[in-house]
């Protein structure tokens, strides 16, 4: 297997990594596949980004679960301070005047304070003006939260299931396709494409080198329509002479970082992706996607995976 | 038609379309012309997105549905839960009844919260309590979007309607003008232009083909008089020898991404801007549109298009 | 005069300017002495960047002036449809009767619903809900405001009020030194110069031109201390055999783009500075204005001016 | 000592700086040791930036102190007016008269507005009304205040408690490993070191000097494990022949400024390091801190200190 005139590029970040096998260093969503230990939760994790980047679902029990918490324990300072600091206060039985407590905590809480319960005496008031000033922070919090939500900039790049190795030029390429799902314009989009790969050295031993994939073009101005990315496979690639024999062994994974500027937002955008070995496939090419209709050209997403076997 | 010379771009993201004519890659208004397909309206926009971008009366009108919408939610389940569990309420009809849960329902979901209408009971007093958290939470997100969309940075480009062939060191050159409609600051503005052209190969069929089309000065320091961009007509540019004929027939789109770096809210701002062949004036050169009042330099952007044939 | 070998420059934005002079590009304050003109107010500005350049007094005045006329506004609606509809007011005049309706749309307005003056009836309630909804609104408009007014990466360079012409390596150099004025970090600080200079051409006759100024240093990594940027007159300097007396004629003006990247808040800041020849001390240099105390560096802001004659 | 090879790099930004030693210009929490003096505190300090940096307890404290002297300026006002004017209150003495006054202001402030307590006449209700706006413009100032703090990004780069100088490829390297403690992913990570040093002159007196430490790999694309930064001591590098004495006496400070941009805010991020010469440990490697269970490889930041003496 000659490999001497590849590149090997050894700055990939992942370069003190053994021959261990199987791991994928990017998961399919894009994700990295790391996990960090030795310290605290809190310490690994900044709680603003944990709610930004979770579940709606989950985001809004959160914040249902921070109101319900902090309406139960005012409405329990209330009603040990005595339910008789509340004015017009209306109750049968001890659970009743709980739920007065309760009720009057949540409209001190959203500030909503219709007044037919309203606090009399220090104690209560003091309590009542306090839970006033922090339901207004709460809110001013969830009101950060939910526009750091929707403010954050989202590029979703769709790629093909498949890389595939191709005919191209009197040669070989390995392609893979990918487009902006979103109706977002991106200008000068780039991708920077890490081979991580178990190759076998000089005494037959299997180790984990790593390669950056030269591709044709590495920038594009404008990325409105899909773009197929293209690897030739020239002598200095480091699938040179490899067989699909040799593609099962390797524990090959191909990462991809794909960065863009996003012109609504004006910021820059980065996105990861990755193709494991058992992902490329042999000797297809991939159909268009691309239709024209009057004076508009569409790109059909949904047949974005769609190869043929040449 | 000589072009060996010309230096054919294949960066620019739309090389794989083919000689389909009449299509415009960049809309007269900065968009871009390409629609797609083949996945859901929420897969293909973000809510935020389309809320950020929208035009002042739809997103008014938006908001006013929403808050409508929420109001009578409320207002019906209060109304079936029973009117006697608001205290307060004042009616003769079972019309006025609901109009009362209808006030009610806004003055909560407002935290306004008058307290002439309150809640008794548990099922009331649940549905406020939940109404005013919503109402804080709806309103949170209208306060995100509302500054989402004042401080979105704006750069608006104005260019002249047409494009020009003049006169140009001794031989020709093609130019446009452009000018920061705002009176904001803009420092390196750079312009890259892409033209899309068809043209005649070896075999006599029209083909669509790619050119970066070379500038003077591509860059320059402090965008705030007007910029006239020139391109040389020389030897490599795929403008060279053609006629004002050839350029009819040539379905030619001048495509120019405009980026600067916006002074007062330290953004990247792109813009994008577009020359159809028709647009292109043959042998007219720009007026000025410079004059000079005791200290002060002013540009007058009413005459941003004005030329003169030459 | 001999400037054959000096590097012209024509990418400053300004090589369309004729002769005209005694005018300043860059004011004094860092803002461009730039009006454009032939387009309505609003085209030229946009509202939001008005209000979050402009005083805090003039600020503070808008958004009173704002919410005293949405008051008056409702509260003439309130007294139109008849003050009979607010339950609970108090009045012995017509007077008191419109200050009533006043009071209830300030409550009404900032959502604080005392509810001692509550609404009773169709038009009111419909009026008042309406005002509640706009208030919510406003006041978001506010907080986007007071936060886009507070959050603006503001980077605050001062510079030396002269700059000098020194001795300097066997030479001459034309030196000016700025600092940071506030306590922030800024790395890779970076300084770009532009001379906009009358010069003889071979007829005799004075024309503007371009040029580049050279710096030894272009880049700092941290600009944490003063930096005196440095210009050597070197033999392609346009100040090359420059004298005294050539400077006073040359209305020439030393423009300055400052950038850097702002630490705290993650941003890249830019600024503009600018001498013009009247501003410039021949034969000066400046003084220190680094102390050193215990194990700290300190850096003096008033005496950034100091210079002496040499 | 031979350093005619050495690469000499007078952009540190800090060049002007004596041979004063004991002085660490970046601090061991990353804060640079430099202090501003001749102008105001507010020149200096821009009071969003503080109150942004500060700790949560101080920034707790303060919003707390703020909304405690608005309540109580407020109420000395409504005091001052005459308790009278406030309907619904209920006292026995003048203390409990004020503090009626203080809770009917805090009502009015977080515009919770039970109603109870309510203005009646022209002078209590101008304040009420003013009250309320003022409440609603603080509580949006704190709405931006905590947005400000939570969407700051936060980058947190652990670094080695010592640098070591260990066998590297035939001869020495300086060494040092940075993680990435939070779990957020940057790309492009970069570092750009700076010596700066006391070093004899030909004359035998001790000159600070400032050099560029050169390093194996600059930039890696993935930082996502642990990056051990590499320092070749070849000829060309200030430590060439340097001893373990040497090092003692030079007062050496290895500046680092690290730079990456995260990818869940789409933002470039700036960290400064720095190691004085006695935390450089001679003959020392660290021990590795990656670990592989199952398919997952672990970073465990509790071992980053770890090395063993060679």
């Amino acid at each position: 297997l000659s490999t001497h005139k590849t590149i090997e590029k050894d700055n990939t970040g992942f370069s003190n990594l053994s021959t261990h096998t199987n791991t994928r260093m990017v998961n399919a969503d894009g994700s990295i596949n790391v996990v960090k230990i030795g310290q605290s939760f809190f310490d690994r994790y900044s709680l603003y980004r944990v709610l930004i980047v979770t579940s709606w679902a989950k985001f809004i029990l959160f914040i249902l679960t921070v109101y319900l918490a902090f309406n139960v324990l005012f409405a329990v300072m209330y009603y040990l301070i005595g339910v008789e600091h509340l004015g017009g206060v209306n109750f049968s039985s001890e659970a009743d005047a709980f739920l007065e407590c309760f009720f009057f905590s949540s409209q001190t809480f959203t500030t909503v304070g219709y007044g037919r319960i309203s606090p009399i005496g220090l104690g209560v008031n003091i309590i009542a003006s306090l839970e006033a000033f922090v339901g207004v922070l709460i809110i001013a919090v969830f009101t950060g939260l939910l526009y750091g939500r929707f403010s954050r900039p989202v590029v979703k790049i769709i790629k093909s299931s498949n890389a595939v190795i191709t005919n191209h030029k009197n040669g070989k390429a390995l392609m893979f396709r990918i487009v902006n799902a979103k109706n977002s314009v991106l200008s000068d989009a780039e991708v920077e494409i890490r081979l991580s790969i178990l190759k076998e050295d000089s005494s037959g031993i299997m180790k984990r080198r790593y390669y950056e994939l030269k591709t044709e073009i590495k920038k594009i101005t404008l990325f409105t329509l899909s773009w197929t990315v293209v690897h030739p496979i020239t002598e200095d690639s480091p699938f040179w002479e490899m067989t699909e024999a040799d593609m099962e062994k390797s524990d090959a994974e191909i990462i991809i970082l794909f960065r863009a500027f996003e012109d609504t937002f004006s910021q820059n955008v980065n996105s990861w992706l990755s193709y494991k070995n058992h992902e490329i496939v042999w000797n297809a090419k991939f159909k268009s996607i691309i239709d024209y209709q009057d004076n508009t050209v569409s790109v059909d997403l949904s047949r974005i995976d769609a190869y043929e076997i040449i």
